[in-house]
């Protein structure tokens, strides 16, 4: 198995498996990796440093499917739909790879194609004019609703199930839009809030400026 | 074994092995319930329907610690007031049992306690004058930010390291908030930013109505 197998090997076959991995819902770890590949596990230290590296290559083999290239140079594109093409690719992201947000969502960003990603964002935030104490929080803040309304796609169709009575709950329930229709309209509700908030903070700050 | 450790089983013992389980972050599941009990697997069915209804007791334990008991009757307290104070709890839940958010995230809600929780909030949301049909929408809203900010809280002190040089991300890194203080400053604003938008809707709303 030594040579041939070894030649296929590398960061892009690593991430490819990791993600199919990961998706088929099975425990995910370095061993059961390198048996997707049919290599054996310390082959795969040739190519990435331990399970954590294997994360960051899953982090950036999607970021690069997903996240829109947008231009830096173009100065007709404003920073507020660079954002919210970003966070709509996030959460695009995250609804077709729902098993993978939890094992990127609390491990440092360390690939190049992300990190540049973010740098984008931020640099988008401070030419608009928010002050550079504020970009960083601003971001977490966009992450957080991504990763929620990600998050929020992975819950059944049935988020609630009472099996009493209710006084609201349930004649809501009965009555309103469900499962994906309902995340759908609560992630366009919600982009609309958050982007509408964004852009009043921005007024303040540069009226005040 | 039998007789003696039977007798200590309840609802209430499986739920809190099950959190002390998982917050350890070793793996989760029924088998590894029964050992932190020491007891064998079988024994848990006398109590629960199999590992969703460990995670269901899980749900409904957290949930009477952390959620706040808010007087359904007392009509000086405002549905906004309602709503902040369950957002916040709910960060609360989940910053504190960080491995717990993923689990109860995507299962589906039938604890007693949660539902009445949920049917709550819906009721105030419905009382202040929001359409019904929205109304579960809103509230999906809600969830999506505290989970995504709890999420967000769990992941590392430094969220990025970038390790080329970077436009605007390595400046602000270096300069601005980190950890714990930039995401308690993003659930702050975030907060703001989703109750003024709530309002604000909720004004265009009623006058239409």
């Amino acid at each position: 198995m030594g040579r041939p197998v070894q030649a296929r090997l590398s960061p892009e076959a690593i991430a490819d498996a990791a993600v199919a991995l990961i998706d088929s819902g099975h425990p995910f770890g370095l061993n059961a990796v390198a048996r997707r590949l049919g290599v054996k596990p310390p082959s795969l230290y040739n190519h990435v440093d331990g399970i954590d590296g294997i994360v960051e290559l899953v982090r950036g083999r999607l970021a690069a499917h997903y996240l829109v290239d947008v231009d830096e140079a173009d100065e007709e594109v404003g920073w507020d739909e660079v954002v919210e093409a970003m966070l709509r690719a996030e959460r695009r992201m995250y609804t077709e790879h729902p098993h993978v947000l939890p094992l990127i969502a609390t491990s440092t960003v360390r690939d190049e194609g992300v990190i540049h990603a973010y740098d984008l964002k931020a640099t988008q935030l401070v030419r608009a004019g928010f002050p550079e104490s504020e970009v960083l929080v601003v971001v977490q803040l966009l992450d957080a609703f991504a990763l929620g309304s990600g998050l929020d796609y992975a819950a059944p169709d049935a988020v609630w199930e009472p099996s009493g009575p209710t006084v609201t709950l349930g004649r809501l329930l009965d009555a309103g839009p469900r499962g994906r229709e309902r995340n759908d309209q609560a992630f366009e509700i919600g982009l609309g809030m958050l982007m509408a908030g964004l852009r009043e903070r921005l007024a303040a700050h540069t009226a005040h400026a």
